[in-house]
């Protein structure tokens, strides 16, 4: 159950209205990994977890944070488009260039959608999607999914640190920086003790047989490239992180099958096939489906 | 450039068709996580890279290497359906349960739409989307998401293994599965090297000047729910991963804000509000705008 | 801020595993009128309001409580696939036709994906996307709308409810239920509450100056069909629920004008015209952009 | 069947070009509710109807009306672009600061995809959905739903009527909220209709018996929040609309129960768990299947 | 305007019921390139159109009869509907395996959403999308979109046509096929007419200079695949069908460029680079934006 | 499999950065009609072709070109975006009128999300999907599509080619205008070539006996709108295409059929019927079903 209280996290209010910014905002609380798609993540990944006690807690209890963060951001768009411009009158323009760039760069749907409000869209107007979302069962996957996802998260919230100017929105940015700065390492921590607790190992996912792999090439390097700087790395040669084998580098495949033959489907499936009669394998049947019925 | 050879990297014939496991196939085929998104997400990676030299060499290596793994796939399951039965009839449903299993199982478009063909769709027929795409410029973070991308893979390859008997697909499901093994230990090794090289650090992006987030809560695990064992993990005690701090714990919030009033927008938004005149700010405006023209 | 309580609001155990009913009860979860949808909506139409209290903290009181619906669909559908077979073999499908079904019937990704988790998607697979919130800032406008969700929420959980002879899902469907049924009740209270409060009126949006409309056109049924019952409603002549009217009957429209020009633009959009020269309106510019430059 | 005739049921020609408003006219042709949205759902409401006479000619007959508005704004913006610029250049934009807004403003599809045509998007570009759709069968749901699509559309109407000063558009539009005051009308009356022709009451759906709900909840208001005015409304307190019962106001939740046991799905999903042995449950089986295979 | 007939075109009435097919005649009513899409395509081209006459009457005249074409299918797709079962019983499955089929195989939502009526769906439920339209304003292109669509359609109708044996059903479909086929030939015969009218030649766009493009590429077959039989085709030798060139074959690029340098962006978007100081270009300014400030 | 080699096929650098541009090139990378459609329609038809040899490795052979087009582009959009600024503030804008168009015409999200890098979306940050594939596996139609989407593709670079007037940019997209005239006219070829060799004829598909489907209405002329030039056109008289017939005209319908009942669908799905006892049907079941269980 989740319970809410009239009270946000930081304060989130804007030294002035800003409605082009208010639309760049919108990436950070409705984009591919905005504050919607960590909310959601952790929500589904703790109702899927499979074991009781300290990670199923973490995610319940870093999931009800994100969706603080949610009302957090939807209050301080509101609050940049509380006085936007209605629209375009070619005076204002012409009296001002700056209505120029407002009028091109606002998100239109803020004000003919929402009334001057939020929106659950990144600043694309894409609406949230919940295909963002990643909850797989699988603790050691999910945890580097997290991980990404925040540091995607804290990229963009540094670079829209540096697209305004405002006191009260970069106060709150440095909140939110703050948490993804949390965060990145709470998930890089939890990866470990995973390993540590011997619950799960490389590669992900451990307890499935390695043996049942073709493990010849578990470990190469198959360029596919013609980069001359592709056998530098370290992911080229010498031990590898899951500790079960060596790294070793190969100009592209190491093995190659044939193409197999086209496949020539039911004629009833009105493919184009270049045989005399066009389905070999059951010609009879055809020509009695098709011609005689 | 890419150049197309007609061989595949593996061979990826099935031993006989099986119209439901085809449409399981997509999954990794077109899904979130499948053969197509780390083409495509690599790819995009290497055009946005800001280095030259090893790390853009791997990401163009690797890149062009799933686009063969896309056909490959996709190969298959164009075999897996040439015998796929087009529909159901009473007669056959009642001489045979397993027919029913097919009628049922099958992704109906692979008949109507492709023609006993593969589509570009997960295994609920979504079509495959870009916005499962991450390109951010910042590799420390996509190489986070790479190494994501590779487990998810992994795990659903894995699942996918136990779902069939078919030897011709488990074979080259073995083969998938070495290659995710291999690109799980290629990212990992990557990040450190990132690290390794001074490139990035953590948290990412490591280049913000940390001073400007709210430092008070950069180390502090703040439990917005009530489990008993949140506090045991390591991530509320001990040092951080990125060695600039030490985790706390905290039951909730340790910072709050009052919730901002509501907005009150240009009354030309049709918004609903409690004032007597529903522009407080702007009212001769509104009269005269609203009323008078 | 939102807080968690490791807690649900009412039992979600079902007698026994159910992958098919699963599968089906995602679209309360996850579908256009799913649990996600009203909790979102909600959400945004509390953070977009324009007025404080009790329209607000209705907004707030009940979107928390959907958020808590959310969870407990989501653990009800983890329990209904903690048993669900992985897939199909010839020989189980030939000894119990159940397994047919259940083959046929389930969600794919469910296993494939989530590992046996719920997921955030409707009955057919579809992702949850934010289009299907609505939150405008007018509040009569989306309390219908609220009404409306609740009415088609509480229509598709009678429908799962005889979906299924499970008493564990039985039960919990019962409560939601209720709540849907409460959750209506509260809707169309506040509808008439927010007009006996004078805050908005019919139609909507009422502080729009309803003489700068067609008022001619403004109460007349105009039929673009043949029906011969089209008459026969209380739409169709006596008072207009606004007040403001009387509505009139008439077959198709009255008014008329006839289809404009096709428009012929600037021919550097290389569109199909069948003038002599294809841009008349700058015949000189189009040649010396075109054919001289 | 449906006839097309070549006339307009409205004059809809622009004074002068405004690209920029064309974009925004998108929102009312292809936004969730806009045209393509009432004439798709009214059509969809028709063909599902279970009952023959009034309510379906009702359908059918706005439905057909409801083409003719997209045609008609269709035809709006195709004159709105026709003399739209090409894009930008430096001189012009130094000569002109209205040149800026119009480059910034405009949706580039209009020019780039369509060649200065109307398309099936909204105003942020985004490809009309049928997702947008609400059709179920219950006629006192689907009016709620039809009641908010005309709310929803006269709100967004009047709010672009007041972000353009051109006459021609402002005349359509005039038109168009008064079309809008009609179906809301309409719909509401309908409502009412239903009611009273005892085909459905409240709650919906009014013939699933009430006594198989949980109706110890069913007129709770279960605040979640903490706001002080969340008891002040009549939905926590006298008779309920449906006449069946009383609201009552709580603190949060009056049930609860236990968070149940995190799931063990079978091992071959490969999610991570605490048991010593991965699958309690199947131990044997999982040892076979996975170690020994 | 379109103007409603409560008839049908053809007989739209099954000789039982079919939720099993129902779903796969949705694949032809929302699908890709079922009959909302060109209903929906014809009309935005007509509304686009640049030239009176012919050419925009046929759009206009094919579009409304299309439209009919949804309401037909919709009106069978209810009627298979009509008596689906709800759901699933141990008991049912294990009497008749062709319930276990029809569980597996129907469209949950059909009974879930619409309440056994039809939606706005593909096959596998995916809501039919705007994007799915094409109206360029370029007539040869889009007739040959046009062309394509009815050629789809009549293969994805002759495919369904074989996936039933209801006599009801069918007849309909044969209708569906002829006006497919008429309407093939129709846009095939436009194509020319077009070009016989001098209104469009090939390439498309014709009014573009073709000596602005690199005509040294323009007819040259590049193969860059490693087929054999890649030059036998009238393609690669010969006169070209637009009559301004002769076909050549080559293997691989006849022209190359080398790659770019990497782009280095401004440091504030916290890209990665391997330069020592992050941004070369520009290092005065971000020592003092990210260090100084 | 696919091979990658370092280098483009054509030269792409442009002048000066344009990050308005940047965002308007999106369109023929990641739009419906971008490179990545082609590259993936190509493959996917190569993987279903039914035939080996000329035609195969025909869409084998340009299929690979065009991924490496979706490089060529992506690479130029990033260095056109290498200096773009990274927001607003007011002075800049006071200054610089052309500052107001950037801000308002870039893709924000190539700054947020990409880090000045490209993204698989189109003009407006629509992802790129897989709805926008056609791979039927009937040759003849899709060859049809891809001449469709070389002709939509070259009409939008010629669009672009005048939004522009930087000569590197120029250079490229008349690189591109070559190559798309080349496909179009490989893939007319192509069409006459499959009817040459017998394969294929029209109407398509052409196995599917013609007798079959209601042979009066396959070549008339249905004129369901008011157009009084409808019957001018070689498409209501005289022979058709496929050689099998003579196009007659018609104003509107030959055929017609009653509008059947209304669906009465099983109680328990609470749709809204008029039937006194709403199923009327089923009646005993439902009381039995509904009030006594």
């Amino acid at each position: 159950m989740f319970f809410h209280r009239q009270e946000l996290q930081f304060s989130s209010t804007p030294d002035k209205p800003d409605a082009v910014f208010a639309r760049k905002l919108q990436e950070v609380l409705g984009g591919q990994y905005g504050e919607i798609t960590v909310a959601m993540q952790y929500g589904f990944q703790s109702w899927n977890a499979h074991i009781p006690g300290k990670y199923r807690d973490l995610l319940f209890g870093i999931g009800a944070e994100e969706f603080g963060h949610v009302e957090m951001l939807a209050t301080m768009i509101a609050q940049l488009l509380e006085d936007a411009p209605l629209g375009v009158t070619g005076d204002a323009v012409q009296d001002d260039p700056a209505v120029a760039a407002i009028v091109g760069g606002t998100d239109v749907q803020h004000a003919i959608v929402a009334g001057a409000g939020a929106r659950p869209v990144d600043s694309n107007g894409n609406p949230w999607s919940a295909a963002y979302v990643t909850a797989s069962g699988n603790l050691l996957a999910d945890f580097h999914a997290n991980a990404n996802a925040e540091m995607q998260g804290r990229v963009q919230v540094a670079r829209l640190y540096h697209m305004t100017e405002d006191k009260g929105v970069r106060d709150m940015l440095g909140f939110l920086l703050a948490r993804d700065t949390m965060h990145q390492n709470q998930w890089l921590r939890a990866i470990e003790q995973l390993k540590e607790d011997g619950l799960e190992q490389l590669p992900v996912p451990s307890n499935f047989p390695q043996k049942k792999e073709h493990t010849d090439v578990s470990y190469q390097y198959l360029n596919f490239s013609d980069g001359a700087a592709a056998a530098d790395g370290p992911w080229a040669q010498g031990p590898t992180p899951d500790g079960n084998g060596t790294f070793s580098y190969h100009d592209g495949p190491t093995t190659s099958a044939p193409m197999p033959e086209p496949t020539r489907p039911d004629a009833r499936l009105f493919g184009t096939t270049d045989a005399p009669n066009p389905v070999e394998k059951g010609a009879a049947r055809v020509q009695d489906v098709l011609h005689k019925e």
